[in-house]
């Protein structure tokens, strides 16, 4: 292997590739990046055996020259050290030597065996199983993977469901105490039920360029493969049935109430840091009060009473009621609606109530589970 | 106590005391800040019993009003609050409970006892043992303070010696591994020589506004008291007999190498990777050689080889040697210095080497132990 590359488009497509490599991985070849250069790219992978990356650099004659194909696996102090070099970068592979060159700067450098690296499955570029718009897609996952569960005692709720069929695209995400849900008008020839994890999800909104479309390929039951422009990201699919979440959403309400969704939430936060002392910052619970206005409340014996009341818009249904509830589950609902007025849906003290926007180009709801106080 | 103060206000005063504030502090009193209002000002104090903010906010009419005088000490929670609030907010202390009022929010806090707090040492305000520009006295700190030893086996290391009298302003800093000397014509009719704990200065070039003029104290073996405007900082000093550094620092060199800072420091930068990688990130060692230019190197079994060669500006004295140093302590020294290019003074591949300044308006070393690699 022998090229030419310039150093800004080298630490850029490394800094792509990079985000899921762990460099105390316990498989040392994993804590590097493969690179492979052929007669008209540059491919770049990184991995950490189950979510990987792979990006590629065109040869263009200005940016990238391959005068000599080949792959290795580079060390991970190559991004580190190209992210610094200003000027073009030789990079030039002797047996598992790589030398890297930049004016009066020359590393030699000790590589890994390109053979061992793992291999990832091949799919057919040119038939997606969908496309969506990246932008949309985002947005569907910030209004559901905040609730995936951290914990691994029940893995698959450390998933987003997504159900994609005739009647419409589904994104169902809960940890059993919280759920968020979208349901658009999105339709697919292709039925796909699959069970993401969500940490996969958060790290493609992170590394994507979401103004771009966004091509899904699941041609496994474990595998999905998501593609946008010249980077692609494999992850692995949760196995097993997602928990049917459609009876747990309730219908009727006793009470609906529209109130200002940044005035809730900025009492929310203020009344939150009594909440917060309390629980050791686990979140805190906080009480809600309608009554002619909603009042949110904490009190703990350390600490003391915190209070603060906000009108709210309008109210259909009961007007005196009292519910008590997780402040971290609650603004973490109020910041995932993108509405200016939400609706605060409560059927009972001891009933999981709903937070839906005044308005909303679909589907979409947040449910909570109250916490028992008395 | 009873009074309004705008919440902004309120919010800046409470960050300036409270960096020294720690929120798990094992005396509870100190995890509080300490609040009185007298007839003309609102005085805050925190605290961590070695360490202690004072700062006043005058009362304006306009966003300090007070109805009644008293003293409290604030639970932490009224920081993260106050910081929340958009309008005055009304204090009101009844017993031990203060409330908290803005607009529709109100807190009833638990406070603790203002007379548990500790006293701060009196001093009288008008003579300050010496008074320095903030500028200055923070260009001094940046050139000295980092040089201090993080270990308390010898506690003296920890500090920054400075010694002011008819001569001049000298401050020195060594972890006995590296130096850091500053000497300025600044004299002053009271002698001083004082060593102050790296960690105070460095908190205090983080708090104060060092526009303004800084006022130093010194009343007591050991305390030290800095004001600047209404922020005043008291801090303990170090006791015992700083080593007498004088006679470590040469005066006669084999060779003297003027370089390009910048470049020397990059080149330092791109090489370190390397020897991080051999050392767990915690250094590394790298190799000079002076032969009609400066290679920069470091050769690790794990990683491999890299090499930067930096072009000298001129050099005088022998022009064929090597030595090895620390690559942190060299980046320190490096970005210590304020200047173009820095002059690199040699004695011996196993003595002490010096970097100055080419030009600076006060006299300014930085001297590195070397490393022995053979």
């Amino acid at each position: 292997m022998h090229l030419k590359i310039n150093s800004q488009t080298l630490a850029e497509a490394l800094k792509k590739v990079e985000r899921v490599v762990n460099v105390k991985h316990q498989t040392p070849i994993l804590q590097g990046i493969y690179l492979e250069a052929t007669e008209q790219e540059l491919i770049l992978i990184g991995s950490d055996s189950t979510e990987s990356f792979r990006f590629h650099v065109p040869v263009d004659g200005e940016n990238l020259e391959i005068f000599e194909p080949g792959k290795t696996v580079l060390p991970k102090q190559v991004s580190d050290i190209s992210k610094k070099m200003k000027k073009d970068v030789e990079l030039k592979l002797t047996g598992f030597k790589l030398s890297l060159k930049s004016g009066k700067t020359e590393f030699d450098l000790n590589t890994f065996d390109p053979e061992e690296f793992p291999k990832l499955p091949a799919f057919e570029l040119e038939k997606p199983s969908v496309t969506l718009k990246g932008t949309d897609f985002n947005e569907f996952i910030k209004k559901t993977a905040f609730a995936a569960s951290d914990s691994e005692v029940r893995p698959l709720l450390t998933g987003v469901c997504l159900d994609l069929n005739s009647e419409g695209l589904h994104l169902v995400c809960t940890d059993s105490h919280r759920l968020g849900k979208v349901k658009t008008d999105i339709t697919n020839e292709n039925s796909l039920k699959l069970v993401i994890p969500a940490k996969a999800l958060d790290r493609l909104g992170k590394t994507f360029d979401l103004q771009e479309e966004l091509h899904l390929y699941c041609e496994s039951d474990n595998q999905l493969i998501f593609r946008s422009g010249a980077l692609i990201f494999y992850c692995r699919l949760l196995e097993g049935n997602y928990p049917d979440t459609s009876r747990l959403i309730p219908t009727e309400f006793k009470s609906e109430m529209k109130i200002n969704r940044k005035e809730f939430l900025n009492a929310m936060d203020l009344v939150k840091e009594l909440a917060n002392a309390a629980d050791n910052g686990k979140g805190g619970v906080v009480k809600l009060h309608v009554n002619g206005a909603a009042t949110i409340s904490s009190h703990t014996a350390q600490a003391g009473k915190g209070t603060v009341v906000v009108d709210y818009e309008s109210l259909e249904g009961e007007d005196d009621y009292t519910i008590s509830f997780s402040a971290k589950y609650m603004l973490d609902a109020l910041k995932a609606i993108d509405d200016d007025f939400v609706n605060f849906k409560f059927q009972g003290a001891m009933r999981p109530f709903l937070l839906t926007p005044s308005e909303s180009k679909y589907e979409e709801l947040q449910l909570i589970l109250p916490v028992r106080t008395m």
